[in-house]
């Protein structure tokens, strides 16, 4: 059996090396459109910020790893022509065909459409090759005043690591709040607190109008105003990387992420697809949604590898599942806001607490806040949003595995065994409160 | 309806302060034999370790303030006569009557049976003057090899603490692993290894002969060897502080602890117990156990004070978690060893992993032990271990969810959604690396 796989990311090695411990004699092809695979994108906004030197210590395993194992991998590769009926491809004018193609093409930054945008130098972290222009670029001495379009996760990152090399950073986002897709106001507003004690310049409901070069400068003008930086970075979100696909007969989501199933099968017999280029189940809407995330890969290319050596295989979903780290705080969620709840006509009962990550006695001791969302007709927990000292953030380990697992709230789940000791946790801990508010 | 409650430490103030809160009308009496209520025990090894200054920091409540919600407290009672049949305790010359009698007697300390001990002197930490005692002799100029007898919790806490104040700590354990109860060799003997880099002279497999006194030193005779040390202290456990309930019609667990029921009550009508002086039922084995741990005070205090006040309420067992700091390390812990599910005819199947905490490319990366326990027939997790960097373990509150949930091992479970960014996680957790060992 040939497996034709397009794209070296995550999920397309993924699925290489899993479809090779499977079995063996299948013929694993990988066909990438950059000059490398296996990179470990996330890391790029701490290689940008100067947490380690080397590279390539982004990358899992090397191409000559992979190709050990019997996986052929054509990098810098030409795509002409993707046919999914007659199960072939076309790269750097060869026909290849398949018995199986896994579509694993990623996703793209997004340009924001900004005015002037193209006649300045401006930069984005999705590629290896961002990474080291942009690391390259920072360490300048006269690079200084640094504009971040976009508060999302790798603006936020990128805030993070930049204000570590002594940059003073603006962040200007287009919404009243920061990442209020993922999180309710209170912590959002928790969120903003955070970059305005980390000293970054947070321009919230802005937008920049446009932007021109001034000698060796660029002037932004933001909601009317002008201001001077010397380099500019978006990171206004994602869309998958699926314009060669768009008319191949493929089912898509609104965005154009592709569709499959529990299986990883798209609409069309024998082709699969997963990770940043698809849309995914969300296990509690039971509808599809568009969350780029890494978690995902690693699942959806075992799913789809077992499925393509007949072992059969499902893809349970996501919750979006999120952590991140922010200066010496953290924040973490699942499941849905109770915006989200309420456009479903979801019968919502919340419970917000703040209080303590561990004993009074005990140095260290710091403020943790804690969101619960509960379905009023079902009683399960469908979200939780959580804002800590990075040090306290891991409990919400725990809120994740009770929304996957649809842990229904009651008396037995107020009185969960979570394990205390003074350093820790208090002996009813934050999460013991927040449910005991249910009841 | 006046509620008698033996008892001023966590369970007994739990009880009273939620009966009154469920109907200020109920006339609330405790009964305490020291001279304080509402100690938070778990603190002392900490105040011992000069972490905080302030004894007082160690006491939740005042007693005015409980006296102030209407709460009336009789300190250092002397209990002459408990007659459960006839609803009266005669305290300090006075005949006492209830309606309802709650007994939070809580536990002692384990005097061990060793020759010469009482011709020492010797220090013990349960109770705030032992606390106080035990600070005042360490902070001394002379104190500087002490002796230890029991590696358990308290022990443990002990060693760190003394050792942060530099000096020299040698921990006796009569058996040959630590907290052989708790752990599997595996995982006790990564404790032992962190105890010995942080230079505690640990003697395990080893037992105190006798003690006797040397000039103003100690002399141990050690598994036939002969020591000397400044200060002995033993930590050899816990015992229920039944006695003078002993002879009044109560059933009891082996060692003397009081039997309950689901809703606290005892074998004789109208009398409830919690808390420490109590067998808890083990929610894997539906068995009872003794586990005289603080997580369990407040939720049966709860469920007691629900109860009486006729608002029906059932505290669902323990799964026995616990969390210890052990220097820069942390170990977690839930449900059933290999062992302890052997001895019940438990087929296990266990998976036992070593992985990193977070991603390569970040500092700070470190090791992470996590051992799972399934049962074989049912496919729930009964049993959880971990040992990590003390920054780590609270993704251990995911493995204590699963195990107190019965949360299946499957594919499913598998796939959990658990949130990563680099600094937190690798997108393919331990937890999920264990998992998958099962599938």
């Amino acid at each position: 059996m040939k497996i034709v796989i397009l794209g070296g990311g995550a999920t397309g090695m993924g699925v290489a090396a899993k479809v090779k411990r499977n079995d063996k004699n299948c013929e694993v092809l990988v066909i990438e459109t950059g000059n490398y695979v296996s990179l470990g994108a996330c890391g790029l906004p701490y290689y940008v910020g100067k947490n380690f030197d080397e590279p390539n210590m982004l990358f899992a395993r090397t191409i000559e790893k992979f190709n050990e194992s019997g996986i052929e991998i054509i990098i810098n590769s030409k795509i002409k022509l993707i046919d999914l009926k007659n199960k072939k491809v076309v790269v750097n004018n060869k026909e290849i065909t398949f018995d199986k193609l896994v579509i694993a093409t990623g996703a793209d930054a997004i340009s924001p459409n900004i005015k002037g945008l193209n006649t300045i130098e401006h930069f984005k972290l999705t590629k290896f090759e961002d990474g080291l222009a942009l690391r390259n670029i920072v360490e300048k001495k006269n690079i200084n005043n640094i504009l971040i379009v976009g508060s999302g996760f790798i603006g936020l990152e990128l805030a993070e690591n930049l204000k570590d090399l002594n940059k003073n950073v603006t962040m200007v986002e287009i919404e009243k709040d920061i990442l209020s897709n993922l999180y309710d106001a209170e912590i959002s507003e928790l969120i903003k607190t955070t970059l305005e004690k980390n000293k970054i310049n947070l321009m919230l409901n802005s937008f920049v109008n446009n932007f021109y070069k001034k000698e060796n400068k660029v002037i932004a003008n933001i909601s009317d105003k002008e201001y001077e930086f010397d380099l500019v970075i978006t990171a206004t979100g994602f869309k998958p990387n699926t314009e060669l696909l768009l008319n191949t007969g493929l089912n898509f989501y609104k965005n154009n992420a592709i569709i499959v199933d529990e299986f990883g099968k798209t609409n069309i017999e024998d082709v699969y697809a997963g990770g940043d280029c698809c849309a995914i189940m969300n296990k509690i809407t039971n509808q599809f949604c568009y969350s780029p995330l890494a978690t995902v890969a690693s699942k959806q290319a075992k799913v789809i590898a077992n499925n393509i050596c007949k072992i059969e295989s499902r893809f349970n979903g996501t919750i979006q599942s999120s952590i991140i780290r922010l200066f010496d705080k953290a924040i973490a969620r699942c499941g849905l806001t109770v915006r989200e709840a309420n456009d479903l006509n979801i019968k919502t009962k919340v419970s917000y607490i703040k209080d303590k990550d561990h004993t009074h006695y005990l140095k260290g001791q710091s403020d943790v806040h804690l969101k619960l969302i509960m379905n009023e007709d079902t009683h399960e927990l469908i979200g939780a949003q959580m804002f800590s000292h990075k040090d306290s953030i891991l409990r919400f380990y725990s809120l994740a595995t009770m929304v996957w697992s649809k842990i229904k709230v009651n008396e037995a789940l107020e009185q969960i065994d979570l394990p205390y000791s003074p350093p820790f946790a208090k002996s009813f801990d934050i999460i013991h409160i927040a449910i005991s508010k249910f009841i």
